[in-house]
């Protein structure tokens, strides 16, 4: 079957989102969009993409659906809902889940999947609106090995580091291991810049010194100029974030994991929640500690 | 003055010095040596090294003389006890101490040295053994510009990154930002790779897609392999880091900065000492999370 003859549904066009589907109607294959505000699809619609006026009817003619939508009650209702998409799509059809979420939904979606033989793979990605935009992010997939191959080709429009982790909700744990190292990772930055700031160093001077070595980090080296630069704004919303982490909670909770710096870091974000700052990035946790 | 007529004077010929020591040999200057147990400073006698039986006796005869020792109240005893550096070197000869140590001690030995005309450096070094032997170091300076200069091409024979931070202390200081960003970090590969293992994934294909990205750091990139093979021998020793967050504890206090964080992984490896790991690798932390 030639690419155009395959028919990708694609739900959720926010920021990630309408990169990554940008990538597949790059990539040439036929593309149909939905999104719960129409507005955020134009541009797809203006480069070619096809407008559908619901899940179920986006679901009804396509062979693959991709969702990145924002929390786990929106991926339950995208696809467990009357409307749904597993209550939509034909057999045979594939679905994949972008979304960071719980690796127990994952499995029930998959599960719900299996029993009307459609293939359910979960995929949520890390590399931010950069990596999007690029077409590097890594993803991580939980489900079957058949189903991971036969969608690869569509998976490397959008990433580089495409890696099968395991069955049906791997993805998700996995997702959730990159975001617990990134919880005391953003901690230790922001605590190594406001010493350096109380201390009178110049920190522009400390970076120098500990950008590279045993303090070296991604985040550090992301994170650590915009902080300088007092630039809050978001390259990783703190309300997903902090979703995230809720996630991971839960299920550590669940495998009775305790997970100190991750409840710690937790309770710092919901701070910077309470004071209102849901829609800043990520790295304004180093304002909490200058209070 | 040709090298062959500089007298460097070098204490502490542990793990770490020894390797330091031998750099600067190999950069053909005079060298003298002493250490608290003498045998393991015979391989750089070997090597051309002068032993000499005390630290006033070393002082005496050097131009410069640099210190890596273990704990603060060494240093302390060292440069201003009675038969110390400062008693007994002679006016117009610089000082460095390498040791990770107090920046308030730092700032102590600057000003004893310049009383009697002793040009003083606080110079805390970063990169570990690997980086000791390979003479890529970053090297973290406080003190006098000038002296700085002087002694820049004696840094270079020992490392790769060598930035004056500022005055006496600034050395130490960036070496506590260093050691804070860490002390978050290694908790964050820790959590990271408990949960992998707790939730049934493969930790090694976690790696493959949290090893760039979001979650990349020189800590998780240097140690959880290490993790995974249960190799907890020392890069770094739990003790000496623990020093060293104690330092930044007390600095952090004293400027009334709250670090939750650097005081949650102080206290998880407080638990680590009571149990007689101090002498295990800073990665032995994960154990803690399987008890």
């Amino acid at each position: 079957m030639s690419k155009s003859n395959i028919n990708i549904g694609f739900i959720g066009t926010g920021v990630m989102g309408s990169a990554m589907a940008s990538h597949i109607l790059d990539g040439g294959y036929k593309l149909s969009v939905y999104n719960r505000t129409k507005i955020k699809a134009s541009a797809l619609i203006n480069k070619g993409a096809i407008w559908k006026d619901s899940v179920a009817e986006l679901s009804k003619d396509s062979d693959i659906v991709i969702t990145i939508v924002g929390y786990p009650k929106d991926v339950e209702e995208v696809y467990l809902g009357e409307n749904g998409i597993i209550n939509n799509i034909k057999k045979g059809s594939y679905v994949v889940d972008m979304t960071t979420s719980k690796p127990s939904l994952a499995k029930k979606i998959y599960n719900a999947a299996k029993e009307k033989e459609i293939f359910a793979l979960d995929a949520p990605v890390s590399g931010g609106d950069v990596g999007a935009a690029e077409g590097t992010l890594s993803i991580m997939i939980g489900g079957d090995r058949e189903a991971f191959e036969n969608l690869k080709p569509i998976f490397q429009l959008m990433g580089k580091n495409i890696v099968l982790q395991g069955s049906a909700g791997a993805g998700q744990h996995t997702k959730m291991c990159n975001q617990i190292a990134i919880a005391s990772n953003i901690m230790g930055v922001c605590e190594a810049l406001v010493y350096a700031k109380k201390s009178g160093l110049d920190s522009e001077t400390v970076l120098k010194s500990i950008g590279t070595g045993g303090a070296a980090s991604w985040q550090l080296n992301a994170y650590a100029p915009r902080i300088l630069k007092s630039d809050y704004a978001p390259g990783f919303y703190i309300k997903h974030f902090v979703k995230d982490m809720k996630i991971a909670l839960e299920e550590a909770a669940a495998m009775g994991l305790d997970t100190p710096a991750l409840s710690l870091s937790k309770k710092l974000y919901d701070k910077l929640i309470e004071q209102g700052k849901e829609d800043l990035g990520t790295q304004a946790l180093y304002e909490l500690y200058l209070d």
